[in-house]
């Protein structure tokens, strides 16, 4: 999950320069936030700093992004004629995503592994429909069902764009991609069988030969065992689940999270109990990824991040000597 | 769930003389719009017009309800003073309520049942610490991991005025009352555990001795197992959940929902085909009240609502045929 931001005083210095899109897009400045998070608070991998949102203004959408007000699309996708317009030749007006992974390898050294990231489908045509963030996702849902050949071919569009980028990524040197479907869950049953897993589906299957290991999260979904059969690695698992269940669910998949962001503005006492809780949950057998279950928030203590981190490497340390023992 | 509402020009016409909150305290108009949704739609139960804020309003916070922002306090709660300076004596400030329940019921003369509802503590108590609605909620969760002692005090308190303002509507001739929980899905399952359904089972235990059916709809929550042992008759089951699971895990009791308020905006086709896949779901044993998974949203084309109405109606009639021959 999201590990740079708003509440470390070492970004906001860096973020007084520029801004949202202008951090994103400027690789030194990305470079520079998405260590940030490894030197301050000692996490083990890297998560380049980005936004899901670079794919659709790469494809001709202009993007306006406030960090306290959320993401918006002037002139969002209502017809074919929207999608139309839409250009499906990314990469090139992508290149300082490529340019910021170099310049991070190097400045990480070896030290911790580098994961990128890229919006779902689904998520994605979200935002490019509702133009801005939505509480009851109605225009997109009534775009889905009154023009649903059209929804189809935007998420096959987007589906692709998303195989290219994420294949590039790997390609300038980063060792994990995450799908993040942050919407998955607005959608009835029948709706996710529908207009998501077919979609995310096809980029596990395209991705599964580049080697790199990919998690797939679709924050509030209800049912983890749908996703058994897609040819991801690992499955990110927000804080309102029952871990183990998810994970006997998952069907031999990696499980990621599941620790609520807001636990971090808990005491030391309650924030060791809820890690305590999780490492019982998913037992010694491996398999889990200590992770939030969704991103850091902008408020959040940085003692309390880098408490955490402590505690899940001593946790865990003390877990696989135990495993190594039993 | 709510059925009256924007979505009704008559409900508009109504509105024009007075804000939100003055329609709730005028039992004439609060009457009148109870009664729409049955004359106008054809719905075959009413549910009294009101909002699950009333409750901290009598108590003694300001509020302030705007339609298209969402509720503001003004001076939310966030210590141990704040709480003590609550009024726990409600009912008289909550006359109002129970005028309008005696005049809807006049007005219904015995057409349709009436049910009133109000909110549960968790969702009260993130409205009365938040101040307003959130994203995130870390306010209310800060508060629950910092101040536990403090916020258990205010859910206990707040079960308590619940069960009395229930009793009080049924009193007054409400023939069900539901408990809405918008809020229970932002937890971890521990969480639930602590400060969701100690307090929702206190309220369903307590109410089981008056009669009236007690329904409960947890929105968004993972596990509806984690239901079977309330002392409810009924569950609302939002559209993420697969309701034939979900029926199954509520062991026994009736089960209510399930469709996507936002599928009323989609053709005629596709509304029935939805309500069919429900109707499918759920079998023939009964135990299934078919209703929208959250309240009607305020764009939904009138015909629509009424088309879903005739749909239900003329299936449910056929099912029940169906299951005297089988």
């Amino acid at each position: 999950m999201r590990q740079a931001g708003r509440y470390l005083p070492e970004y906001r210095a860096i973020r007084e320069k520029t801004d949202f899109l202008g951090l994103c897009k400027t690789p030194e400045l990305a470079a520079e936030v998405t260590v940030q998070p490894v030197e301050i608070i000692g996490v083990d991998a890297a998560i380049l700093f980005s936004d899901i949102l670079v794919i659709p203004e790469a494809m001709g959408m202009p993007l306006e992004l406030i960090e306290s007000r959320g993401p918006v699309f002037h002139d969002p996708i209502r017809a074919a004629s929207d999608i139309d317009k839409l250009s499906n030749d990314i990469l090139g007006r992508l290149q300082y995503v490529f340019d910021a992974i170099k310049l991070t390898k190097k400045r990480l050294n070896e030290r911790v592994p580098l994961i990128g990231f890229a919006g779902a489908p689904w998520t994605l045509m979200c935002y490019m429909v509702e133009g801005k963030g939505s509480k009851n996702f109605e225009t997109v849902k009534s775009f889905c069902y009154q023009q649903p050949k059209e929804a189809h071919r935007l998420l096959d569009m987007l589906a692709d764009r998303v195989i290219e980028y994420l294949k590039a990524k790997i390609a300038a040197g980063c060792d994990t991609v995450q799908v993040f479907d942050t919407w998955a869950g607005v959608l009835s049953p029948r709706d996710l069988d529908e207009f998501v897993l077919p979609y995310v589906a096809k980029i596990c299957d395209d991705l599964k030969t580049d080697g790199a290991p990919v998690i797939y999260f679709p924050k509030g979904i209800q049912d983890t065992a749908k996703l058994a059969s897609l040819n991801c690695s690992a499955l990110g698992i927000d804080w309102t689940k029952d871990i183990a269940k998810a994970k006997t669910e998952a069907d031999g998949k990696v499980v990621q999270g599941n620790l609520d962001p807001c636990v971090l503005f808990a005491s030391k006492e309650k924030i060791r109990s809820e890690v305590e809780q999780i490492f019982d949950a998913v037992g010694t057998g491996g398999g889990h990824v200590f992770n939030l279950g969704h991103g850091i928030l902008p408020e959040t203590p940085v003692e309390n991040a880098r408490y955490l981190v402590d505690c899940v490497k001593e946790l865990s340390s003390a877990k696989q000597d135990q495993a190594a023992t039993s």
